[in-house]
Parts: structure tokens; sequence; C-alpha cells
């Protein structure tokens, strides 16, 4: 089974990563993070953090697609090698799939017209201008699309496709093999258990 | 503050890239990937998964340094380079920290002779053989010495430290900011919790 996971400049790395890691450590799984031309791109802290190894001529059929968020998506919205590559391999795919505020990017490719469907907290609410209902859960099933919501739930997403296009044992496994049994030092992991005040303080890290 | 992260050969890219979204979003910190020669280092699936853009020659003195872990642990302990920029580094640091297996690292360094540490459940007692002191803790604190357990502990790590270096409030900010309430699909996170016939079958995993 192949993997893609698209990268744009200014995604954010764990967004891909995670997922990444999770996918890689599952029997018959091949990843490949992909784009328009090979080599590093970009990432939202401006670095050459990741490195596309495979084209998107070179892989126009992966079974699953997972595609990234982070502050490069609004000008990714608008990215046509990446937006025509995806509606083509959105026709092979057995998962079409999203991480963080890469829903919007599925959602512009014309995906997510009345699905379900998730993002980070903040930005959320704006898949409604895209057609789609916005559901506050971490991850999102509407059909064979799947979309998470922000940066760090792209793991618990990749376990339950895992589990999914496996059984739940390999994916029981996987989990014990990256050991993770989560111990976040805060409860704040969302806005509703964070206190208010933080909420515009999150945002403005992501944004600068 | 700067942050070095090293890459050698055969590293797992989640241990790396939890750290580095983590950091790089808390006000102050810069963080590079580092190592002998710039560009791409082959990763635990064989592949250029990241970039090191800082050599060790250019960032002598970090003010943080996080040795991520993975198969390529064993053959990394016979890596001088990595070993006298360590033990070169870590004259300068505050907090010398690794997750997963690179605390094997941090051990041929002699950092943790007589200190309490951790690593991947799977290789976690073999730190006795170093010298330290293993602990089933997620992340064991011992002086500015700081080590994590498998893969995916880098993140709460990651959020510790920042608590620690700025205050509480901005790691909390930080971990709503990459919405961080984990839903892992299972409850298998840990030795102590998954089924004790997973156990062969998750080191076979990482090892293959």
């Amino acid at each position: 089974m192949h993997i893609a996971i698209p990268l744009y400049p200014g995604f954010t790395a764990l967004d891909a990563v995670g997922p990444y890691t999770v996918m890689a450590l599952t029997p018959g799984c091949e990843v490949s993070f992909v784009a328009s031309e090979l080599g590093p791109v970009i990432d939202d802290q401006g670095k050459p953090t990741l490195v596309a190894t495979t084209t998107y001529a070179a892989l126009p059929g992966p079974d699953i697609v997972i595609v990234p968020g982070g502050p490069g998506t609004t000008e990714a919205l608008g990215d046509r090698a990446l937006l025509d590559w995806l509606t083509a391999a959105d026709a092979h795919t057995r998962w079409t799939t999203s991480v963080c505020s890469g829903s919007f990017i599925l959602a512009a490719a014309g995906f997510l017209t009345g699905r379900k469907a998730t993002s980070h907290w903040g930005w959320r609410d704006q898949l409604a201008a895209f057609g789609a209902e916005p559901v506050a859960d971490r991850v999102v099933f509407d059909g064979k699309y799947v979309t998470a919501a922000g940066v760090s739930s792209g793991i618990d997403m990749a376990l339950t496709l895992v589990a999914r296009e496996t059984d739940d044992r390999t994916a029981q496994t996987v989990q014990l093999a990256i050991e993770y049994d989560p111990e976040p030092p805060f409860d704040t992991g969302s806005p509703e258990k964070a206190p208010a005040d933080l909420h515009a303080e999150a945002i403005a890290l992501i944004n600068t």
C-alpha cells in the first residue's frame, strides 16, 4: 500500500511526520513525501526541513493521501499542480485525508462538499464557507474522506487508519512501537479545556 | 535560545520532529537540525527525510541539545564527530536531552553515569550497562540531563522543557497551538498496558 504525503511551502512538519512515522512502521506500507519537484520543501519555519523524494508525476495513484496543514495552506489553495494531482489521485485512493488546515485543501479540491470535516480549532468553522459541515471531533470520517484536528492529531488519525486498513492488533502494535502513551504536561490541548485568554495567543504563535 | 537537534543515519523522524515543532513555536527559540555536513540525512526508513541546515562546526554552543533515537543509534555510538560535538556542546547547554534510544548516545558520551534516565521501553534496562539507572517514566529529569521514553514521548518532553525555560502559561499556549489533546485509538502505548503477546511484534516492527 502506497501512502503519499504532499508537501507545499509553509506546511507544519509535525502534521506530516506524525502520520509518516506511524504508517512507515506498518507492515506493507510505503510512505512517500511528494511535490512538484524533488528536493527539500520550505516549512512554516522558513526552513527546508523535509524532503520530497517523489514527484507528483511519479506517483499518480497512491492508495492513501495525507495532506498536512500549516500557515502555507492559504497559498496552497491556489497551487494548481497540487490540486490537479490531488484530484487525479483521489480517483484511485482508498482514503483521502488531511491534518490540521490541510482540510481546506481537500475542500478546495471539492472533496468535502456536503461532508462532515474538521481542522485546527482556530479555523475549523471556516470550513462551512467551502460547503463542508464543521465537526469538533479529533478525527472525522465521512466516506473515504478523513480529516483530523490540529497538528498533533495526525498521529491519532494515522493509527485509526492503520486499524481500518489492517486490523486492530496491527495498529495496537504500532502504537506500542512508538510508545504512544501520551502524558501531556497540561490539560490545555483544546480550546474547551484551555483558559479563554490563551486562545488568541495560541493563534498568534502559529501566525508569526 | 538556540536548540540543536543532531541527525545521524537511521534516526526516527518523529523523535526529532515532535520536539522541533514544539520548540519552534515557542517565542525566542530557534531550532536547527545539525550534522557533520549540510543536507539530507537518511532516516530509519532509508530515506533522506530531514535536512541538516547547520553543521556541528557552525553551532558549537547551543542552549539545548535534543538527541533523537532510532535503529541507527547503535552505529551512532561510534560516531566520533557526533560524540565530540556533544561533549563540547554539553559544556554550554542549559539542558542536554534525548528521545527514545537517543539516551544511549548521551550515555556513550558519559553524561548519564550514576544518573536516572529512560529510553524506549524495549531497550530501557540496557542503560544500566552504561552506568545509568533506568527509570520507567515518560520524561526523566536528573540535573540538566533529560531523557524521554520511546518516539512520541519527545512531544511531552519538549512541552515540559518549554515550561521550565519560559513559564507554564507559554507551554500551555504552545500545547493549545498544536492541539495536543491526544486521543489514542487504543490503550496499548506502553508495555504495561499492551497485551504481552504484542511486545515482541512491536520490537520486530522497529528492527525491520
